[in-house]
């Protein structure tokens, strides 16, 4: 353990020593870095590709999945989009030395608050090779240094792709170790730099619960989790129940496998026997299957629509599926209850034409992202027009929902005087 | 453990659901608490001062020393200080609510942040008293729910001062669960505390730097630390001399225990023949006792200034006393240098007329504050015009600096549509 542990920690200190370079780094000194390694990447292709099929054959050998192997493969148009999206970095805008307020003091002093990078960001995900240049290129927009460590399955794809970033880093005169691959993909070195507080200064997850709980559980380190998306859609009684509809089915069949899709369904009872039939066929022809509590079931098999009862578990569950709970609640005080119970402070939504209901609902609910009159599925750092996400935080600190370059740095006070004691 | 466990997750189940109710509290109703806090505290004074006085002969009897005892002590002067500070946070602006940002994307969907309170914070503290009223203030007027441990020396103070609150929150119409006082002030409790990730939102540790770091290595819930202020002045080879002068004295004399004192004078090889004599005899005036790196040693010997010869381990330390590190550092980046490597990331200034070293300083050093020509003393919520603050973080994940109210808070997206969907 004790060699695990000093190893890391000697390379947290490289990341920190670049960390003070990267944090005085002008905009265009990053941008030409961006620009650098999309054309790195291109360059490398063919070797990123050959290490991709190496990493492939393991993942089939192993008997992975379909969806797995799916995350896992390369071809050149997904390296030409890796590419693409490092130098769609670049275009956004640098959020280091924004200053977000500024005020004087009754003697004079002149207070800012000034963004300055984090530091050393820690980057801990699975399968998919592409967050190895998709972190790196926010973390180095945003002056940080990006500690990459990916799942063993994709080792050599993210290698291949880190090699590639380091040579445009080079190639715009900035520190190699702005961008670090983790190059032990054990849990025992995961573990020793989780506990190096002072050195790494924020962890992101991105993966399944299991990594999450278990980061979350083991860090000493700062950690911004992404748990679950329990998200919800409330159709309100006086909601236009075309646009319900709409919106239901974009929110559960859209994709059904990520964390801002419906996984469960609220109907106000007093439309209940009039909606209830009309948005479960829409689910149920898009291949849903509907799980209702015992109102739904009674409504749905009057109406000859298929529904299986719900089991208590059903509330509150993230299928990740073509599956949605549904559930009829009396009026919106019944809705604010149930969201706050099951929810996971994601993303919930209301359809109404009430602006008192609408009020209330975007005032009282508590999630990253309250919607009113779309589908869940905005909920995505792009969709709201951040640029890019780094990744998506369902706790309130530091950053909630969407992260995108600016939650990715920190704030810190510029005081200027003439002589001011106290 | 598990019996403390059940214990204290079931109380932090009680603050989590006033939390709902508190987040939808109006200003009035939250103002209406406070001076109802503040009448019950003067109310209070005869029993809070009976039980301080228990508290007092306890720590006399065993044997705390004089800076202790006067932490704790309470007399009705300072009940109504107490009181007056409750009064202020009712005068300042409500956070819970305010739009930070807003925009609109090409769908037409709006898009805004609006800030929401955190949920329930946690305070451990130590012998203060005060903290019990100033902390329950701050969390109640931004929708928090304060959990409240105080130390053991100092809980029948803190009971009498937290039952005075409850009586205040609950006229005014309040969950009585708004602010609690953990009941059990032993080690166990806290750790049970510490586990509850979900339930806790935030904890926010005062005191020495044994209890934050015991704090910071144990929790699972998210903690905003404040470790050290190792804070630097630098004066430059263009300063005003007789504004250095002052800014020094002040920085290391005017009240030496604090984390926003000067611990370190960096001093220009470019006017340290000069400088040095002069700022070094204002210090030893003081009473302050300097302890120079080999260069300043030499030259306050030449100029008959006492001084002691620095060891490697008085850079980096934190005095807190009427003592000073002092080393001649070879020019700016020789300062920038010294504050990188034995700084703690709380307050670095530079005294100096150039403006391109004011701008290099303030861009390149990371500090929580960072002070051109004032005084180190000025990185406090109340002197930088936070009107109050709970802490200094000196971490830069949420906030970094002074914490008022707004530091207190989350943001969330709200987005608005018109049956938008992906």
């Amino acid at each position: 353990m004790t060699t695990t542990l000093d190893t890391m920690r000697a390379f947290a200190r490289r990341a920190k020593d670049a960390a003070r370079v990267m944090a005085s780094a002008t905009t265009a000194q990053k941008n030409d870095a961006l620009f650098a390694i999309a054309k790195a990447l291109r360059q490398a292709t063919p070797a990123i590709l050959e290490a991709n099929a190496l990493d492939l054959a393991d993942a089939k050998a192993a008997g992975k999945n379909a969806a797995f192997v799916d995350r896992l493969l390369l071809d050149s148009a997904r390296v030409e989009a890796m590419a693409k999206a490092v130098e769609a970095v670049a275009a956004l805008e640098d959020p280091i030395g924004e200053v977000t307020s500024s005020w004087r003091r009754p003697n004079g002093l002149e207070v800012r608050k000034v963004r300055l990078p984090l530091g050393v960001v820690l980057m801990i995900y699975e399968s998919r090779p592409n967050v190895t240049s998709d972190a790196a290129a926010l973390c180095l927009k945003s002056g940080n240094v990006a500690m990459l460590r990916g799942g063993s399955e994709a080792f050599r794809s993210s290698r291949a792709i880190a090699d590639a970033v380091t040579q445009g880093v080079e190639r715009a005169g900035l520190p190699k170790d702005a961008v670090l691959l983790v190059p032990d993909t054990s849990r025992e070195s995961m573990l020793a730099l989780l506990t190096l507080d002072g050195l790494i200064d924020l962890c992101i997850p991105r993966g399944g619960e299991g990594l999450i709980r278990f980061v979350a559980e083991n860090a000493r380190v700062p950690v911004v989790k992404h748990y679950q998306g329990v998200c919800h859609v409330y159709v309100h009684g006086d909601a236009d129940l075309a646009m319900a509809e709409r919106i239901v089915v974009n929110a559960k069949a859209s994709r059904p496998g990520v964390c801002n899709a419906m996984e469960c369904l609220l109907v106000d009872a007093a439309v209940a026997e009039r909606a209830l039939p009309q948005l479960s066929r829409a689910l149920v022809a898009k291949q849903v299957e509907l799980r209702g509590c015992a109102e739904t079931v009674r409504i749905l098999r009057a109406a000859g629509v298929p529904v299986n009862a719900a089991s208590d578990g059903d509330f509150g569950h993230e299928f990740l599926d073509l599956i949605a709970a549904v559930k009829v609640v009396p009026g919106l005080d019944g809705a604010l209850d149930h969201i706050a119970k099951y929810g996971s402070e994601h993303t919930e939504a209301i359809v109404t034409a009430s602006r008192d209901a609408a009020r209330r609902f975007t005032r009282e609910v508590c999630a990253s992202a309250v919607v009113v009159n779309a589908s869940t599925r905005f909920n995505d750092g792009g969709e709201l027009g951040l640029g890019a996400e780094v990744g998506i935080s369902t706790s309130r600190l530091h950053a909630f929902g969407p992260m995108g370059l600016k939650e990715l740095t920190a704030q810190k006070f510029v005081v200027e005087g003439d002589g001011q004691v106290r």
